[in-house]
């Protein structure tokens, strides 16, 4: 491990001057002055007066032990983006430090330009230390409302894959990544380490991780910090790093040595996109990186109630807890924040001293100003004509295609189009050739930085394609690329989608924050293609099959979420253009990949995606008089089986007057008031009328079109059929049996719910079963299903 | 990089004699055609006609690519444990290799002693082949069915946490643990490496991972298998492993050099364990495991169509596709299947001759029939007296508590009576004492192996308690030790449980189909205590708030799901105890860690706790008379604003007339054919009418109760307020306000709704709207909340 601090100090030239040090170390106190602040403080702000019990706050909210690391790494990025005018982004792992980093901002002087109301004078002050964590002020946590971010950080783990999401196709930019050692146990940022296999130095950027073991999480130690050295050493040289220690609690030294430090790394990153941007060798190459050790709550109290507090977990949050109460710890804190010599610090009128103001970069070099966090550097994605690959048909349910596949061809058109802009990049865990979007490959590869072999497909050092077994990381990465103003898609089983649950929620609350924030610039949506879906994977049996990522996903704010079930290859065209239009929203669209029938030509597939849902009259037998029952579906399988069901009954009971309804945009079921896309309860009422009976079959958990509708008119009428965990390994119609959205169980219950042919059912339920019980006995035995079921098509 | 391969090959002695490798090659040869053949065969299992396309399945589905290795491995562990009598355990990551699994079953007789119908003879050769992957028979990947196996291996990433969790507490007991190439890259693998840090050598078994590089996944080569040598050597060594490498294509090598890396490894663990047991030096240890880098679908045919298929990612799935089609691939599968020499390995009568059969452990030392594996080594857990540690409590709503504390005494008391059992441990990523349950540290200690120092809070070798960073490794811990028939508790954030929602929805599906195997004992209840909830998260902001994880849980089976809103201290002991005690579940307990008010002494909790919901009589204002409106309340904050706004209606409305409902089992709302816990109809409108108005005031997203009674007599009147996704970091009385769960808005819903009172509705609604403004007013004001609010306490 090369040890920056054991190089000669030396006199650090530049902008800063030979007094760099002194001018760095009073920034960092300023920072930790205003950090400590924010945590503690009502008023007195400066201690002007001595520190009074009033001054601080009753409920003291914040976390102290990560914040002077943060501060000491962000001084350490400014100074060394003044000295060479680098362009950085700044992502913190440890966003519960967000005291440190408003201090920051506010020390440049971005947050007094977003928040004019918070400027840097002492009524500024006083409003910043009030403000943090306190009704009605800003959150505890490094989210949408701070400048320069574009990470929360409030659940830990993802930090290293949004910096690597912002790097890529940023060749001018290093992504600087504090990880924390609390965060570095997680399984995603253990698997993020990966990302040396994948960043071009050509066309990307470089991330400069900084690992800061402070040591302990909450009340306990760190696994990255108590490993023997060698043993951590070897890790992150095992994933392709060169790590670079930067170790101390003595600030004169560790200002030299972090200095040094980040001039080896960014002279290292800048010597492999040199060679690699030069053409020459690619591969073989470490990034750089460093391992920070300082104490944790570096600087604050030592020792409390006889209790060791700095170095120690319990400088976590809050490390004197009872100043309100307690006048030996309102001595302390008063202590503390003097020990910083605020009066060097900061001018009578509460702004920073020329010393410590002018210790940041210019402009947009800062790193609380950087346009890229705020998303705006976005290029507009050129997209092609969604339909210029369509499925070509004359009529409903008679041609055959695989809607993946034409999804395919629009994405390479797609990829073509921008390929001048490199704004577009397509991620899977689980492969688009297995996705059958394999078309992209024919403009595009997939991206690969280690060795390769006879027989490798289309691997490409400047891919546009990800694939990598982790949909923590594709989903990570693709987060850190569009919060940086870029787009793209996620194509995933359906299944697996539940890996991000969490992930997905979080990016739904910072979307959901940063709409309010004005000076942040929507950002391209983020869009899902769950493909090798619930009815498909009966080749992979019951772990593949779960379709509830869509109820997670539908259980955040309504502003910023849409779930698209398209019915066929054109409606997928239609509904993956539009949503690659969209901004600022959450997109899940679930299709699948297999050979199925195509029922709306280009136009009604358009017409039919715009409005969201409608009837399909030409699947309709009830044109000519009352509406017997309506057969609602949503899904490509569902849809299939509704549609034969109608074939069964117009075989069974041809005077029957059945309505079928198609829902492709499931928000439309809900209410205006719950969802934007909402449907009014006039228009609900005339596709699902209000007393007759409605069979949905859904691709899902049927509950959730309850949940949608259950204030509906005419709710007590709707019966829905959809998946109930009863999967295996079979045959695809024997999925459908087993959950009985099949189109035998789906007559019968459309059958059973009519008045009007109460008297035949007994006889016709007899048949239908009869024909059901033929089928599963040809599936039993042969292991396929029927022909009349495999290949049907719609005989209207 | 110790290089096994690099060894002298040696004749291993011991009970396999000198021509072992023979014996042992036999083996494999047998269990990969026994593969094959159930990825392909309908008929004539072992050709004794030649092979015709009617003899194929119509549907071929598996994967070949990882068997021929994973049989490898198989026959290999066979051979050790018989030498040295070893009790093993395999955790096969890539199971979707699941026809090696079955075939090694098969030869080792565990299949037909479990599956009497699937013998060792043709007919049962035949049943083995035709069940694979078909209709009605079993799965394509290694779920409960298969003998031996605790780990189905669909969703990867979990393999190495499973393994680990058998190991603890199994000190006999090695688990090897096959780790796919392409698993290696998930998050939940990548830090499941760590195991190194918690496996004690004196109370734990072995963990001894296989890394499989077969070098591809679908479609693309693997990271692991990628990257130089020296770097995968660096990143296991870093991590605590000693990796031997395995490495070849020619078998007869291949044998030679695994045989003697398992020797080497065993040997290396016994080191350890036997070093540590006589109480030498305990740590510095690293623990060894195998690199095993053979082809993919290895054995199987090379070259098809002009296309490489052996050794590359073609050999993934099935690497003959159109084998009934085309005569070419019919005759390439007999020529490989044939190229195994069948008529070497079976008897005219189809059972394995004696050199194949005989390479197996006896009885239950056989891999299939490890009693671990299928529960039956269950020590039954000991349970303190739930409420030896109540609240005492002599009317409602006065004392204060925090009501995980009282738990964590409970637990302490559990973990004391099972000292000698050791059967019980307790997981956490956030940490015990956070989630104060710190009582447990006067029991036992935090698990940990890494090096310690002055201030560590209770860290011990043997500690009974886990703490990591990761909720994927907590609960991938505790699943392999449930799994193995021990009983723990996950205690959790709240909000992030969501991490871990896909491995609940695999662990769901296992009980589910293992509760259907009857040589399946029913292991241990998952259980979880979701606390830092999303009502008390209002100092750590939004990211933390997301009450959802309960709504992911209640879209499994309905056998196997469980959740729990215990509103006080006692009912909290009653559930948990129930929980522990049961099996096969996954018990979700949801319960704030703050002080808050008790309602119900220990003999109320018990009952109110066993109905499950029912009618808080004393807290109710009903008594002489008609209801006016039912205010129904489920979790411990909203049960406290639902008391609190009782107490308001009676101060502005004193004739109205309320009933107030506490619900604890949420699935009792569900009708009984929708889940096991559903009330009748008729219980149900007597606690809850099914003409008044009710106002229910949910902990989460208020549609899930919406969705558990859309079918309930007077739904039409429920209303249900609940979280919003309105949160940050402010106040508890604001977080309540924000999503209109509080007091008054709840008084407000309620009286909204009486028509009796409509004429005094509008002044009502003034003064209580003016009350709410002024307490908002001073949480803004000051930070805190009003003490009426703060301090309130129930005055029925």
């Amino acid at each position: 491990m090369i040890t920056a601090g054991s190089l000669a100090p030396t006199t650090k030239p530049g902008p800063s001057g030979p007094d760099w040090a002194m001018r760095l170390d009073a920034w960092w106190r300023a920072a930790n002055y205003l950090s400590v602040g924010q945590i503690y403080l009502l008023d007195n702000p400066l201690l002007r007066e001595p520190l009074q019990s009033h001054h601080v706050k009753p409920r003291l909210l914040g976390h102290w032990g990560t914040v002077p690391g943060l501060t000491l790494t962000y001084a350490h990025l400014s100074r060394i983006i003044m000295a060479r005018k680098q362009k950085m982004l700044l992502v913190a792992g440890p966003g519960h430090g967000a005291a440190g980093l408003n201090a920051a901002a506010w020390l440049e002087g971005t947050y007094s330009e977003f928040y004019p109301e918070v400027g840097q004078d002492l009524d500024g002050m006083r409003r910043l230390f009030r403000q943090f964590s306190f009704p009605g002020g800003v959150p505890s946590h490094a989210s949408a409302h701070l400048p320069g971010s574009i990470h929360e950080g409030g659940e830990l783990g993802y930090c290293l894959a949004h910096a690597t999401g912002a790097a890529l196709d940023n060749p001018d930019l290093v992504v600087a990544c504090v990880v924390g050692d609390g965060e570095a146990e997680t399984g995603p940022l253990a698997t993020s380490w990966h990302a040396t296999a994948f960043l071009d130095p050509v066309r990307d950027g470089a991330v400069l991780p900084i690992l800061h073991l402070n040591g302990y999480k909450i009340a306990n130690p760190t696994l990255l910090s108590r490993m023997p050295r060698h043993e951590l050493n070897s890790l992150l040289i095992g994933h392709g790093w060169r790590p670079v220690e930067v170790t101390g609690t003595d600030p004169q030294e560790i200002h030299e040595a972090y200095a040094d430090a980040l001039s080896l790394c960014l002279n290292g990153i800048f010597e492999i996109q040199g060679s690699a941007r030069a053409g020459r060798v690619h591969g073989g190459r470490r990034w750089p990186m460093i391992v920070l050790r300082t104490p944790k709550g570096w600087t604050g109290p030592d020792v409390v109630d006889g209790k060791q507090v700095q170095g120690s977990w319990r400088s976590h949050q809050v490390p004197l807890a009872a100043v309100r109460e307690d006048a030996h710890h309102l001595a302390l804190l008063e202590q503390w924040l003097r020990s910083y010599r605020p009066e060097e610090l900061f001018e009578a009128d509460g702004s920073p001293v020329p010393l410590v103001r002018d210790h940041r970069p210019l402009g947009t070099l800062r790193l609380s100003a950087n346009p890229v966090a705020h998303g705006h550097t976005q290029r507009d994605l050129r997209l092609p004509e969604p339909f210029a690959h369509r499925v070509e048909l004359t009529e409903p349910g008679k041609v055959v295609a695989e809607s993946t596949r034409l999804l395919g061809e629009y994405l390479r058109e797609a990829l073509r189009l921008n390929r001048d802009q490199h704004n577009l990049l397509l991620f899977a865990p689980d492969e688009h050739a297995s996705n059958r979007l394999d078309a992209v490959f024919a403009e595009t590869g997939r991206r690969w930085q280690l060795a390769t072999e006879p027989g490798d497909d289309h691997l490409a050092h400047d891919g546009r394609v990800f694939e990598v077994l982790s949909e923590h990381l594709c989903q990570g990465w693709l987060e850190g690329y569009l919060l940086t103003g870029r787009h793209g898609l996620l194509s995933s089983y359906e299944a697996f989608a539940h890996v991000v649950d969490s992930m997905v929620g979080q990016h739904a609350k910072w979307l959901h924050t940063a709409a309010q924030v004005p000076w942040r610039r929507p950002v391209p949506s983020l869009n899902y293609l769950l493909t090798s879906h619930v009815w498909r994977q009966d080749h992979n049996g019951a772990s593949h099959q779960d379709p509830g990522f869509v109820d997670h996903v539908l259980n955040k704010r309504p502003e910023v979420v849409r779930v698209y079930f398209p019915p066929d290859a054109n409606c997928l065209l239609a509904v993956a253009d539009h949503c690659l239009r969209s901004r600022g929203l959450i997109n899940v669209i679930v299709s699948g990949k297999q050979p199925a029938l195509q029922y709306l030509d280009s136009r009604r597939a358009a017409a039919h995606c715009a409005q969201g849902l409608g009837v399909w009259r030409w699947a309709s037998t009830d044109l000519d008089g009352d509406t017997d029952v309506v057969l609602a579906c949503a899904g490509d399988v569902p849809t299939q089986e509704t549609l034969a069901a109608v074939e069964v009954l117009r075989e069974f009971v041809p005077d029957l007057r059945v309505r079928v309804v198609n829902v492709v945009d499931l928000a439309r079921l809900a209410q205006p008031e719950v969802h934007p896309h909402g449907l009014e309860d006039t228009a609900y009422r005339e596709i699902f009328t209000e007393d007759k009976p409605v069979i949905f079959t859904y691709h899902g958990y049927p509950w959730l079109i309850h949940r949608l509708t259950y204030r509906r008119p005419g709710h007590e009428h709707l019966h829905v059929h959809g998946f109930h965990e009863n999967g295996t390994t079979t045959t695809p119609f024997d999925m459908c049996v087993l959950n009985e959205i099949d189109r035998f169980h789906l007559a019968l219950a459309a059958l059973e719910r009519v008045p009007r042919v109460a008297g035949r059912l007994g006889h016709i339920r007899q048949q239908l079963l009869d024909r059901l019980a033929e089928h599963q006995e040809h599936i039993r035995r042969t292991g396929e299903d029927l022909p009349e079921i495999r290949d049907w098509t719609w005989n209207g």
